[in-house]
């Protein structure tokens, strides 16, 4: 109470609240995992703010969370330990667009589309689309990516600086604005993943690019998902500079259709895309159609015009939601696995395997030009026979991954659903992360029982 | 002497040693920076190996630095506290081409042209290239970078997994080789660019690239060098994925034609690169040449043909050899900052009056399409007056650079030479990184009075 009050006068009345419903609002994200509500929900307008927040965390002993939009989808912003969720949505602006630097600075509540729609104005874009209008803030916390990672790199590659403010209330920034340096260890990527459990972001700068001169989509269809992965791998190792190459399986296309409107044929599906001048991009896509030709690609079918593709693109973001539109009052539980290339076919159709045997239904989607693919299962959560099957599939892909030099989170991060597997995931390595972690945060308020 | 008996059990007896002229070669890279020699070398063939001298140099309270072949260019691998200095040289073997992941595995020691002849016969490459034929190890430690970073990235872009030796003999492994991963702390990133300060790698996993399809070199001439740098800005503008662009001044020119037998114009030129498919290629090229033009380029002439194209690169990274070759007796002074592309032209203006200024000669070269430029200045380091000179431009250079949200360090690391702007640039930073150190390293064995 003594708490709630201090917050009250460093903030300001309004901006910090136990009132219930934005409790409630503030204890789950899109997934499968239990809520848990914090205590008390802050909305600061600036690092400053911020820092005060911190300070005063300390002061309490009060755990802190940062909270975006809550489409993370392995707990990450749910505050098990209670505490205070920091909610960025107030600190929504992008401060500037250094056009000539091709870097862009925003607050960390600036939505993915809210950023690219201010870029178009400059002809620029900004590569990382997950499939949630996510936030910049909880992209950069989860390194996320998504379609694009293929050709121009994941979230931790599109940050050159963060002002983050730290456990004890400190605010650091930790790159520059330059292409690239070798000063100093590299505080970018280190905060970059750390969901919250080392610092909380108050900006970002972020490289971004301009838009092609030319873009072609396709959509690839083949008889089984082994030729479709087949397929990736061979353009793959044609050195083809695909700009997206994404996996839909029979079963996703079909929820797509139902959701998005359209009416793709339901059979395993690439969606490809091409960054380019004219020439290169005829050339690079006559070289992609004979190579998949080869791999019994059955139909090919290139969408140059803007809306049909952007149509295309939305039906692919919209995957997760069309599956959870489709199965109502069902929870989703989504595997994150990202396996060498060379692992892929086996990978998937391991896991086709351990679905079906599992008896769940559940479509695969991927990006799988990064060899990551995601298992959508659709749950109940109130039937603990079903999680647990659902358990059952979830660590049989991750075994498979790991014991092929894999990772049992490509995109998604390690939140509350993947802590299971960071001791065997990285091994010695742990004991480094937790050291780190304690000196940066002793008294272990930040996002307490995630990561490490 | 009972640390130098320990060790001759744990290795072997010859490959530990206190000979002067081995300790002696142990004691200097290629810099100006003051030579100091270790108290013993050690030349490991194991990560067991490297574990037991950690865990014999934490017992006797000894500095271990790792030392690949010396090329460094701020001190890096000067070990100014004595100790133990690392020489990975035997631990030199390509270790496993994995050509479908496009990926290497390699021992610290392999040097950057052994790999590529080993990667040339897969169609592969690596594409970091420093001017110095340094080792991966090296490389990764001061995460170098060279005249491709503006298409495929620097050092840290390229390292998936590293096995590394901790300050207290632990081995772990930094990532995995999935391609992307959000599982837990990023610490390839941490410890690519780290120097030795937080642990000795002993094998990393690098990306590697196809051999493009098509390459063409170009020379574009300039009757200034703020026209050959606002050429580079337009032609990164445009949208030209260029593969690399480099700029030589006039005097670096006339040190080039000296040394390597060419006989290039002596004006600022653009050395630039273009990598693509055939019909790609050509209208990339097309492009760049009305850019230029329209930047009054003077003239421009390609290299198709593989001879010449290999003779313009050799030239280019031998520049710094041509400057110590051309002036006997002195050593150099390389500056290194790297700043946004937008104050590129005013960064090397300011720079080229700064050295005009103090008398001296040197010329410029740089990764320009990055921002980053190095003037080399050859010094007379028996004359106090001349470093005293040296240093004051390299002063105004870093303090240029750090004013305008740039590094004073792009690709050489911060070794002994750029420590004195580590507070300045970093900020509180600094005491996040000294933190972790600490919490890493608490004994401090690890290259003593580097980075932090």
């Amino acid at each position: 109470m003594k708490l709630f009050e201090e917050l009250q006068q460093v903030l300001a009345a309004d901006r910090v609240t136990m009132n219930d419903t934005i409790l409630d609002q503030h204890s789950s994200d899109e997934s499968y995992h239990k809520p848990h509500s914090p205590d008390i929900v802050v909305f600061p307008e600036s690092a400053d703010e911020m820092s005060n927040i911190m300070k005063l965390a300390n002061k309490y002993k009060m755990p802190v969370t940062p909270f975006g939009l809550g489409s993370s989808l392995e707990g990450n912003a749910i505050p098990y330990e209670g505490g205070i969720s920091v909610d960025f949505s107030l600190m929504n602006k992008v401060l500037e667009v250094r056009q000539d630097d091709f870097l862009v600075k925003v607050q960390p509540g600036v939505t993915r589309s809210q950023l690219d729609k201010e870029l178009k104005k400059y002809g620029l874009f900004f590569s990382v689309d997950p499939g949630a209008d996510a936030t910049l803030g909880g992209m950069a916390a989860t390194n996320a990516s998504g379609t694009t990672a293929v050709r121009y790199g994941i979230m931790r590659d599109q940050v050159r600086d963060m002002e983050v403010v730290l456990a004890d209330g400190t605010v650091i920034h930790t790159g520059n604005m330059a292409a690239k340096s070798s000063s100093g260890y590299h505080l970018n990527g280190l905060f970059v993943g750390s969901e919250g459990t080392l610092g909380c972001f108050t900006e970002l700068t972020l490289k971004v690019i301009g838009i092609p001169e030319h873009i072609m989509a396709a959509r690839a269809e083949f008889g089984s998902v082994d030729d479709a992965v087949n397929g990736v791998i061979a353009i793959l190792q044609a050195g083809i500079p695909v700009a997206r190459v994404e996996l839909v399986d029979e079963q996703s296309i079909k929820q797509m259709n139902h959701f998005s409107d359209t009416n793709y044929n339901e059979v395993p599906t690439l969606f490809l895309e091409f960054h380019g001048n004219e020439a290169g991009l005829q050339q690079d896509v006559e070289f992609m159609k004979e190579i998949v030709e080869d791999i019994n690609c059955q139909k090919i079918e290139f969408e140059s015009d803007t809306a049909a593709r952007n149509q295309l693109w939305e039906a692919r973001h919209n995957a997760a939601y069309a599956y959870i539109h489709g199965h109502p009052g069902r929870k989703q539980m989504v595997t994150d696995v990202c396996v060498p290339i060379s692992e892929l076919a086996g990978a998937v159709k391991d896991a086709r395997e351990a679905v079906d045997e599992s008896g769940l239904s559940g479509g695969i989607v991927g990006h799988v030009g990064d060899g990551n693919y995601h298992i959508l299962l659709m749950i109940d959560v109130d039937d603990p026979a079903e999680i647990e099957k659902a358990n059952v599939v979830n660590e049989r892909i991750v075994d498979y991954a790991l014991a092929r030099g894999g990772t049992c989170t490509g995109e998604h991060g390690v939140g509350t659903g993947k802590q299971k597997y960071q001791a065997r995931e990285h091994g010695e390595s742990l004991v480094v992360m937790q050291k780190i972690k304690q000196a940066l945060d002793p008294g272990g308020v930040l996002n307490p029982g995630k990561i490490v």
